[in-house]
C-alpha cells in the first residue's frame, strides 16, 4: 500500500516539486541555461528518463519522516526538493573536482559544456536549493522556516569541509581510521541526517525525537558510506580491475585502504609503493582481506546499520510511512528489510 | 563626522564580523581550509593587508542604507558581512571560469591551490553568506529575516543567470545593446540592489521607500558597470595595449563593444575578422571614438547616475548616514560629490 503510494503519488510529487522550482529559469534568455540542469537531473537531452535520474533517496526520507510523525507528507515538499537539488549541486562540482566524465551512463555537465559553465549550474542548484527551503513559508511559521533554512546552510558547509578533507586526503600518507569519519560525517552523513531532522522538525515532533531522527540519518549515512567503501574494494567491477572505479586505483582514502595502511603489514608496503596498475588491484584487494580490512569493514557497516535502526525504533515513527522508513533505511544499506 | 566613524567605527566592524562568520571553520582539522578563504580576504598569506582587500563597497552600501533610514547600522552587521560573503563567491568562481590568475596583485585562490579546491572554497563563502544573514534572527522578527533571505537568494540566481549570460556571449556575434542590459542587471546591478533593498527593509522603511532604494542600488550598478565598460576600453591601462585589460583582447561583449558593432560600420568590419592584436588596440579604440560608441557609453552612464541620484532623493535618506550615501555613490562611478 505505502510503496503504491510512494511510486505514484510521492515520487512524482517530487519530480514536479523539483521541475516547479528549477522553473524559476523559464526567461527566454535562460533557457539554455535552464536546459542544463534539466539534462543533468535526467529530465532532457540525450539518455533522458528514469535510468538517468536518481532514486531521489533524500527528498523520500524527508518526507517519510514528516509523514511518520503525522503530517501530510506533501506540505513538506519544498523542503524535500531543497535537499535533492543540494544534493545534485555537491554531485555537479564533485564530478568537476574528481574529473569524473560519466554519470549515470551520460556525460557529466562540465563535460558537456565545459567547466566554466559547469561552476555555473552547480551554483545555480544551490540557489535553488536556497529558494525551495523558503518556499516553507507558505504552510510554516516563519520561525519554523529558519529553523530548517539554518540546518540545510549547516550541511552545506559540512559538505565543503567533507570535501575538503576528502581532497587533501588524497596527497597525505599519515592518515588513520580517526581521520575517516570528520570526511564522511561531511559527505554523506550531514545531508541524510539533515533530511530526517528536517522532516521531523516539520512534523513537529518533540526536541527529543529530533534528535532520534536526527542520529538516525547521521548513522544511516555512515553506513551507507562504509558499504560504499566494501564496494568499492570488494564489489563486482572493482575487483575484476577492468573497470576505474576501484578506490585502489583512485587513491582514495576509503575506510578498508586506511584499516590496511594502519595495520602496517603486507597491504601497507605494497600499496605505499606508488600508482597501482590496474592488474595488481585482485591481489591488492585479497592481501587486505588477508590483513582483516574486509571483516573490520564488514563489521563497522553492521554496527551502524544497528544503531542506526535502534536509533529509528527510540524515535518511534508512526503507521506505514514509519514502515516505509525502516525499509527504505534497508535498501539503503543494501539489505533485505 | 561621518567619514571618520566609516573609517573607525564602521569598516572596522565588518571586517570583525567577517572573521565571525568564517570563523565557523575554526576546527583544527579545517584550519588549513579557512586559510584559503582567510587568504582570498587579504587577511593572510603574501601580500595581505589594505591593498589586497576589496573596497567593502557592498557591506558598506547596506549599512548606510540601514542608518539613513534611521536604525543602528551595527544591527544589521550580519546582513553586511553576507553581502560582502556572497561577492566573494562570486569572485572567486568567476576567477576560475575567466582563468583570472592575479587579483588585487595577488595569486587567486585556484592559482595557489588548484581548481577543484578553488571551487570549494566558493562554495564555502557562498554558504557563509547564507549563515551570515541568518544570524539576523537574534535582533530582527524572522518574517523579516526570511524577507532579507529570499533577496539574498534571488540575487544570487540573478548572478548565476549573468554569468551564465557573460559567458555565452563571448562566442556569440548577433548580439545587440539590449542583450547587454540583462547580463549587467544579472553580474552587478542585482548585487547592489539587494544591498540598498535589505538596508531599508531592516531599517523599517516603508514599501515605496524601500522600491525607491531597490531602484537606486539598481541603477547606480548599471551606472558603475557602464564606465567600468568605458574604462576597460579607453582607460589608461587598457588603451596602452601594454597589459590585457582591455576588453578589446577578452571578447567580452562590453557596452561600447556591442555599440560599436551594431552600428555596423568600420569598427565592427575590422573588430570581426577575428582575434586581435595588442598592437591593434589603440587603432580599434579610436576607430570605436570614431563610430560614436565613447559619446555614447558617456552619455549611457551619465543617464545612469542621474537616474540613480533622483532615486535616492526619493528614498529621502536622513542625516549624517544619507549625506555619506550620496558620497558613497558617487565615489562609486568615479564622481567628485
Amino acid at each position: 500500500m505505502i510503496l503504491d503510494i510512494i511510486r505514484k503519488s510521492i515520487l512524482p510529487a517530487i519530480d514536479a516539486d523539483l521541475k516547479h522550482q528549477i522553473a524559476r529559469l523559464d526567461e527566454t534568455h535562460t533557457l539554455p541555461f535552464k536546459e542544463m540542469l534539466t539534462y543533468h537531473m535526467g529530465w532532457t537531452g540525450e539518455g533522458a528518463g528514469p535510468e538517468a535520474q536518481g532514486k531521489r533517496i533524500r527528498p523520500l526520507l524527508l518526507l517519510l519522516t514528516a509523514a511518520s510523525c503525522g503530517i501530510d507528507w506533501s506540505t513538506a515538499l519544498p523542503a524535500a526538493s531543497s535537499v535533492e537539488l543540494i544534493h545534485n549541486f555537491s554531485l555537479v562540482h564533485d564530478d568537476i573536482q574528481d574529473k569524473s566524465e560519466r554519470r549515470h551512463g551520460r556525460m557529466t555537465i562540465w563535460k558537456k559544456w565545459g567547466i566554466p559553465l559547469g561552476i555555473n549550474s552547480g551554483d545555480a542548484l544551490f540557489v535553488l536549493s536556497d529558494q525551495a527551503m523558503l518556499e516553507l513559508s507558505s504552510t510554516f511559521p516563519s520561525a519554523t522556516v529558519i529553523k530548517a533554512s539554518s540546518i540545510l546552510h549547516a550541511t552545506c558547509l559540512d559538505l565543503t569541509i567533507g570535501q575538503y578533507l576528502d581532497m587533501s586526503y588524497e596527497k597525505r600518507e599519515d592518515l588513520t581510521i580517526k581521520d575517516y569519519w570528520p570526511m564522511v560525517s561531511g559527505k554523506t552523513a550531514s545531508l541524510l541526517a539533515a533530511c530526517t531532522t528536517i522532516g521531523s522538525l516539520l512534523g513537529n515532533a518533540d526536541e527529543t525525537t529530533q534528535e532520534a531522527y536526527h542520529s538516525f540519518g547521521h548513522y544511516l549515512g555512515l553506513a551507507f558510506q562504509v558499504q560504499d567503501d566494501f564496494l568499492g574494494i570488494w564489489g563486482e567491477p572493482a575487483l575484476t580491475g577492468k573497470s576505474s572505479v576501484s578506490d585502489l586505483l583512485t587513491g582514495k582514502k576509503s575506510l578498508p585502504i586506511l584499516f590496511g595502511l594502519e595495520q602496517n603489514g603486507e597491504f601497507a608496503r605494497k600499496y605505499s609503493r606508488g600508482p597501482v596498475h590496474p592488474e595488481e588491484i585482485p591481489g591488492l584487494a585479497e592481501q587486505l582481506t588477508k590483513d582483516g580490512a574486509k571483516l573490520f569493514t564488514q563489521e563497522t557497516a553492521d554496527k551502524m546499520i544497528d544503531l542506526a535502526m535502534q536509533l529509528l525504533q527510540i524515535a518511534q515513527p508512526q503507521g506505514e510511512a514509519g514502515q516505509a522508513l525502516y525499509g527504505l533505511a534497508f535498501q539503503l544499506v543494501g539489505r533485505q528489510a
